[in-house]
């Protein structure tokens, strides 16, 4: 293979994946993590964290479609929402387009992503200077501890949980979560691939059941995360989840009623999944 | 990295999948194809054909179940049934746990992955001395032609579309297949990777909806092939497709009805893949 390439080996994953790489455009250690922006021909700029890519300019609308209107869309009048983790600004992004929104606290505990999000990815950075948007270079962790403000929506949007992100899988963490969200509130995360990650999926809902009445798990593939069939754990005091309570009046690109719908994964497998029967 | 690694680079993916390979079992070139058999600590053994990976046994029954069972259900009384390729057998597996089946025809060009399969994938050959079963080293393309048996479903299981597997993508043999179908037919394909592939996926989709009234596109998550969100397309005469019209009665370790419906893509996807208006 000729010129530069990126090597991406999750720990978990028996594929590695290789990316060709056109430009190196940035490259420095934050407080907290290793940070690039690389170029690939096919997928635009690339934001990699610890050597693991967060996303690509090309593909990075499903993940943030996903992750933030599933939630979204289960709420009637999401007025009030905190995302932890989501420096790059792709979350507030799909948050923000919803006109109920009167604020988005953005904490992620890097500021230096923030900053390079600012300089590198305009496309999803654009929010940030929005009225309703307060970005917060913080720990959630903490966030969630001391804040006042209830919360219609919390989501996560963190890196894999190793490093950084360790803090914010903890009974205590989910336990405050709840706390900070309202009656009505909806918590959702980015919870890995359910062919390599399964044990990290089950161990986040059986903590999430604990504490919540409705819990469920939801999907989207995705090329350029390790297993690709990339799930999201939702959990809400109030709606049911699993179909939009509301009609979609922004635009998207990819998420509509119909994917909300389709994006649930069967009882069968949910079933399966939590008594450690799933045989593959 | 140590050891033996296979690379596999498909042409169109932007991305080079790296496998470790504990064993190379089988290595052999045919009249038509380099064949490998290659084993893989998560994924077992894997079946390699002109370097691309066609199944694994840890996963092969996602890729074969949909193949089959999405067509089989949404058929009332399925009897006789073509599958032009799959010599590996987990399509014709899957096909003969259908009690109303009569007659199964395997089509394989290639002789070689039949007796391989036979010799290294006992849990896919299975089913080659099923008395239903006619298993066929020959071209698909002649029997097609040729063939008097008139069949409820045409299911093709083919390679990429090169090599070997270009004649099966003509109009000609598209047109070959719709008279061989009774008229209660149904056609079912794998059509590559929506993200990677999606140039061939409208091209298929084009010429099928020349031929039949009822076109549409479906749709599995799959970690081992390029592009990972994997297509089918589906083509019928008569019944709709994207429900199961009638009850499952065999047993699927992911296939069920929910799944018949959820995996179809949304209108929404649909119109903009074929209108060249998706903009990803």
């Amino acid at each position: 293979m000729d010129g530069s390439i990126f090597i991406e080996q999750d720990p978990f994953a028996p594929i590695t994946y290789i990316y060709k790489i056109s430009e190196i455009l940035y490259h420095q250690k934050s407080d907290y993590q290793d940070i690039q922006v690389l170029k690939n021909d096919y997928f635009g700029k690339m934001l990699v964290l610890d050597n693991v890519i967060q996303l690509t300019e090309k593909d990075e609308f499903f993940y943030h479609e996903m992750l933030a209107h599933v939630a979204m869309h289960a709420h009637e009048n999401p007025q009030t929402v905190l995302i932890i983790g989501g420096g790059d600004g792709g979350t507030l992004r799909e948050v923000l387009k919803h006109k109920s929104v009167k604020q988005a606290d953005l904490i992620d505990i890097d500021g230096k992503v923030i900053e390079v999000s600012k300089q590198f990815f305009p496309s999803l950075s654009c929010s940030f200077s929005d009225k309703r948007a307060n970005v917060m270079p913080m720990d959630g962790a903490k966030h969630i501890r001391e804040t006042k403000t209830r919360y219609d929506i919390v989501i996560i949007d963190s890196t894999d949980p190793v490093g950084p992100a360790k803090s914010l899988c903890t009974d205590e963490f989910y336990a405050g979560v709840k706390n900070v969200l309202n009656d009505t509130g909806i918590f959702v995360e980015q919870t890995e691939s359910i062919h390599f990650h399964r044990d990290f999926i089950v161990e986040i809902q059986e903590k999430w059941r604990k504490l919540f009445n409705i819990v469920n798990l939801f999907y989207v593939p995705l090329a350029t995360y390790a297993g690709n069939w990339w799930t999201f754990s939702i959990a809400s005091k109030k709606y049911q989840v699993t179909r939009p309570n509301r009609k979609k009046e922004i635009d998207t690109r990819f998420y509509d009623e119909q994917v909300h719908v389709n994006s649930f994964v069967t009882d069968a497998i949910y079933q399966k999944l939590m008594t450690n029967k799933l045989d593959w």
